[in-house]
């Protein structure tokens, strides 16, 4: 049975996310500042994690590599990194290495990295889903797994690119690591130590459950929106709809507007536990509409209650 | 076919909202004071009411009634009503009449206060269905049913009671008037006067269309937050997912805090919009959930965008 619990050492940290639960963990100390730090995706995430660390003071050289030419000489513009280089030269010259590029180009970015990667990289990721991308990673490291340490901040905006990057972004966000069988656990703890000095709070869970967490309380919800929104656009007198709809009409379809490119690749890399949580989702429907179609008002009111007071006792924690 | 027209005159706005269509108008004048608003229901809403009207110097005097004494007294203590005074004695004083009670309280209501009502008053109501309301209104008052102009102002916040009321509730929001044929142009035309001085803004339409709007609009999305909830708390490590969501479920989710007494009545007393609605939104879902599993990413992909290029383009209008 899966737990959240605030442990103080890294191997119990470990320990616990291996049994299927949740660990909080705190780092003790602040790490040594990595000589080079090489970034791949130079947009909100990768950006926003290099100026971070910059700000930390953890981080003397910060490189990045990619496919856009323009795109790195951007970055290198606005100061979010100091250098552009080939994906090679990134390879063997950076401490840590962070892939923040959507889901569906990790596999390619690695496959790039993987023969050139020095002995002591640290391999990390940014991406929504987990345990896919940790198949493919094995198929594509093989020994060197023990390298990439699989990441998931959680921290967004509704901007993207170069520019939106800020080093405070994951300031009193989560970061969680998914931890595998593989990796030393001075790996881990230095991950851990390190975006906890960039403000975030860090957790260690397996990746299976991140990924029914997440399609629960993230991708599903972010499905659900778009089909409430296709929904209204299918009616008869929809412009009208759209001109009156109000404040919770607002909030309730905010995550409506997000990446259609990134979204559409976290469905499918998060399928199996979307189609789960989605047949349940459309079973609490089901079970509703005939409490109102056979006219169940008792039922139907105790059934708005308990998600009623739920959400009133719910709070956003860091 | 249904359109928002803005309209200079009265009579057009009527006649446009008579057609199935929304007319927003602008009335010309600030009305004469009431001597004597009575207000049943001395709430948020009502009593936002009765602040309001004070404030733009358009009532002298707030009576009010209702089945607890209690209540009436601390709203007077609060300063949100002048008098509290028996149903009988408000039918037969206030020119105006705001019934701002819970949609399933409505029919009672109106039950005392038809056999005493002074052939003067406009009797108006602030619930958020309108088309039974309005058949319930005809069976109770008869010939009287002229004097009953059908409102609803889409103001609202989690707070309750007297003590919540804000002379300021209603600024920048709209109130929608669904004219009976039976009403006077004089009293629709006060009421919209009215209304806009208490800062809103006033649309006029008709009652069915009214309730597919805010079926689609409003009432949906709080069935399916409450689903949504509920689907989380059938899974079997829900406690952790509650600990892990963000700031999209918070957004997401907001609306699912709603008053289950109050929401419950809506959905009943709106069914059949409801119902229309809702299969709409399950049939998105299940073509989505068939992208999903035969892996038709690009399908999804435009599904997903639709939504998302709606969403952006929209813009929450007063």
């Amino acid at each position: 049975m899966p737990k959240l619990l605030p442990v103080s050492t890294l191997s119990e940290a470990v320990r616990v996310s291996f049994n299927d639960g949740i660990a909080r963990i705190a780092a003790q100390v602040k790490p040594e500042p990595f000589k080079t730090v090489g970034i791949i995706g130079t947009g909100l995430i990768g950006g926003s994690f290099a100026l971070a660390l910059k700000r930390a003071g953890l981080c003397e050289r910060v490189i990045a590599a990619g496919r856009q030419q323009s795109t790195l000489l951007n970055a290198k513009a606005l100061g979010v990194i100091d250098e552009a280089v080939s994906m090679e030269y990134l390879a063997q010259h950076a401490e840590l290495i962070y892939i923040a590029v959507p889901v569906k180009a990790f596999s390619k970015v690695l496959q790039q990295l993987t023969p050139h990667l020095s002995e002591q990289a640290i391999v990390c990721d940014g991406g929504s889903t987990k345990y896919e991308l940790i198949v493919d990673a094995r198929a594509i490291m093989g020994e060197r797994i023990r390298q990439f340490v699989p990441l998931h901040p959680i921290a967004g905006s509704h901007q993207s690119g170069a520019a939106a990057a800020r080093s405070d972004l994951y300031e009193d966000r989560k970061l969680i690591i998914t931890p595998l069988a593989e990796n030393s656990l001075d790996d881990i703890g230095l991950l851990a130590a390190t975006w906890q000095s960039a403000g975030a709070s860090v957790y260690c869970m397996d990746a299976q459950l991140h990924d029914k967490i997440f399609a629960a309380t993230s991708h599903l919800p972010h499905y659900i929106t778009a089909a409430y929104m296709n929904s209204l656009l299918a009616a008869e007198h929809h412009e009208l709809f759209f001109t009156m709809a109000g404040t919770g009409f607002k909030d309730f379809t905010r995550i409506a507007a997000s990446s259609p490119e990134m979204w559409n690749d976290i469905f499918y890399a998060n399928k199996e536990a979307m189609l789960c949580q989605l047949d349940s989702f459309m079973q609490q429907l089901e079970e509703a509409k005939a409490y109102l179609t056979e006219g169940e008002e008792d039922k139907m009111f105790e059934w708005f209650k308990q998600a009623s007071d739920k959400r009133k006792n719910w709070h956003l924690k860091s």
